[in-house]
């Protein structure tokens, strides 16, 4: 079960273009493609005649003919031609899908269409900031994930595991004595964490050529149903909480959104944006080996928990403290799904 | 389920011999192998003892001999042989096929033995005739496709999906404004459509030099429940169908069978018959490459196809005027079967 | 479903150490690993709070750290420290299970702990005897086979194979004639034969040199539920069984325990020992890779009939008088099964 009344990432904006491409969100066959004006489009991969994959089929114009029997649909789903027929059958349509495309991202609405507001997309204006240098995830394409989506949000709300999976990477010690503050708001959760007067990990210590110690913030906002952003940065020892915003703060701010593409199966799409090195395209390499590295880190125990939740799907779980996030989120969700049930229900 | 009082190809005649072959039919393992005189023999491929498939075993005589605990079997699947003991347990018997070698292949009957009729296999005496040449399709093996049989049918009964799914080998423009012409009898489903003064497709071009435009034929034969004749020729423009059988017209049959491995994997028999260059090989040798190319394009088809329908087994569908001879012909299957069941719930 | 309250091989005494190993045994998913004294532990490889296998941990000390969050358990299963708290919340446990180090073979206890007597271990003592080299069967890590266990036992008990999946290696002609006896104890059963004035198996000649033919014994005794020991040897002709005991004998003792994974997979764990050619290890090395040679030869019998069970589960099948083993077996096997949940309903 999904929420559909939402955006979700369906590909890069490269990705997609005059080559119809396959992709499967939420468990539905879609396939993408642009118009001869740029404009991108999402239509049900299926012809509704012999259920062939239009993604088999060709673009004349802005229209999709299905590579079997020819038959042509437009931008919004309708059969427009039936080879070798004047008229078109009642019912031959397929569905589509509003697109829209920002932050270099093709954002899909699963959906009833009337609700698809193009503002409930995260504001993640530093993938489109002069002050901000933003550096693709895994390439241009979503990293396949072999696990539920909302794993991957406990995982971006969770700061207990980086000492034990990135240890080599992002983990400091101390870090953990440091309390993690969660915030509830309407459609999201925030978990932040500050640290004082504390080593800076190995990464930041490269990254910047930082000596001695630092104040640090973390924090994940993951906005339902898996639009999550991570900000962490850091100050000189003194500046605190409130020297953020007055005194320069190298940071980095990572958008990272988890496609469910089955129960199963998922696609994070992901870059890294810095307010530092700006421009410099040296470093954008550095950066993108450093956190697809990391990625992968939480790709491996991510996909090793589905396995065992497939294995065992009843068994116990015992809840931690530093669970409060991921229990928030997950509550979150529970309760847009519900209010979506109850409203298919009524209707 | 499948339709059983019919025979169907298990094998190319070249394909057994003294080796026991495994092949699966209707979702039932089977042994093949050739007695000491060459005698095609179809057992049930499972020792009735352990369930070791007999194919493992090895003949001796015309007898196999599991290669398990060495139980031996006769050819109408009675043990004959039980090591260690004197006598044969009550119940040690496997099932046996009826078996006829005809047009290259090796026909099994899958039903109720007593209605093996040899005459219901098709009469395709262009395979083994004189005036036409018979090229094997896939070499003498099956094709191995991942659909179920019937999708095969659908594709064999269907001319309009030429101009898609073979445009650059055997499309030609104008062919779909003639009309298809859809004829029921009694255990099979006719197609034909006649086209006059129309260019001729590159293949065609290609292989007879035809110049300006000529008057054709195309016609599949379909009799229940998979077993098709495609007939193609021309004549020159003017003979009309009239001229057909009195004006020379180069001409291809094609019979391809494509027997039910599984509800959802098929093996295709099929080979290419010609009345032009006969006997020779260079040409045989292209026609079979030619055509080899053509069938895996309707592979890719309705393997596609296939994984749809898995994917969304109970998705509408919408039905255009092509489909005549394919909801034909699936109709004469359906009620093939209805009687089968009938008969067996009465029995 | 499996008879747990025994004991079952999980590794090679060599396979465990400081890094965990994984393992699943009865449709569980376990860990291994030594203490730094070098005690072999098994825990439940799955973090009661996340389910991370804990397999992807590491060890610090006698304890197991979980990859993910840090939840550190002591080697009893209970969790001893949770990273940012100072408490451990109630039920923050996972399952351990007794083990004994034995015969090169770490065997493990998967039913109640309180009946885990190690006397219960097959009593293997030409598995660590002066008189007896002891020859690792598949290198020293398991063989994994895609069958229920219960076909190895029966493949272990039953003599009539060895013509035919043998032919080469240990089949000798005559053999058959042979009376196989069945003898029932309390816990196993144990199968003999014993063949007079025959002529040797191709591997004996080439091991022994022996000319002219022998008195032959050959049995195989299996322990409740999966324990056998294969026990082959010959005297001279004339020596007959009472010779055992008095006059030399060369003999093989092959200790063979397939343990269950899950129900349609296995881990066999086996080595030959031997009473001649003590201590010669280019002899060793011979008699290693015709055993495993052997024991490739069963492996593909017993996956082919697993395989056709699975196609067909509900086949009926006939019993020969070579089953008599094989069915005492079973029986005895059925029996502990069905006590085990007589004593699980009751409680």
């Amino acid at each position: 079960m999904f929420i559909r009344n939402c955006w979700y990432v369906a590909a890069w904006d490269t990705e997609i273009g005059r080559t119809p491409l396959a992709r499967t969100i939420l468990g539905e066959q879609i396939v993408l493609f642009r118009t001869e004006d740029g404009a991108p489009v999402a239509l049900e991969d299926r012809c509704c005649h012999r259920s062939l994959p239009l993604s088999h089929g060709r673009l004349e114009g802005d229209r999709l003919r299905c590579g079997y029997h020819g038959l042509v649909f437009d931008t919004a789903g309708k059969c427009v031609e039936v080879p070798g027929q004047r008229t078109i059958p009642p019912g031959a349509e397929i569905g589509s899908y509003p697109l829209v495309e920002r932050w270099q991202w093709i954002w899909i609405w699963m959906g009833d269409p009337a609700l698809a507001d193009p503002d409930l997309i995260p504001h993640w204006d530093c993938m489109a900031s002069d002050e901000w240098t933003c550096a693709p995830g895994n390439g241009r394409t979503p990293l396949e994930i072999a696990c539920n989506y909302e794993l991957s949000n406990d995982n971006l709300l969770d700061l207990a595991h980086v000492a034990y999976v990135h240890e080599s990477s992002l983990g400091s010690p101390g870090l953990a004595d440091f309390p993690v503050e969660t915030e509830r708001r309407d459609d999201r959760v925030v978990m932040t964490r500050w640290a004082f007067d504390i080593t800076p990990p190995p990464m930041i210590v490269r990254y910047c050529g930082t000596e001695g110690t630092i104040d640090r913030w973390q924090s994940s906002e993951v906005q339902a149903p898996c639009h999550c952003l991570v900000d962490v940065g850091f100050l000189p020892t003194g500046a605190g909480r409130e020297g953020r915003g007055t005194v320069p703060a190298p940071s980095l701010r990572v958008p990272i959104t988890t496609t469910p593409e089955t129960e199963k199966t998922s696609l994070m799409f992901f870059c890294q944006t810095r307010n530092f090195a700006v421009g410099d395209a040296e470093f954008t390499k550095n950066v993108q080996r450093d956190f697809l590295a990391v990625f992968l880190e939480d790709v491996a125990v991510l996909e090793a928990q589905q396995r065992m939740f497939d294995l065992r799907p009843d068994a116990p779980s015992v809840d931690i403290n530093v669970d409060a996030p991921t229990i928030a989120m997950r509550a979150l969700n529970r309760r847009y799904l519900d209010r979506e049930q109850r409203m298919a229900g009524a209707a």
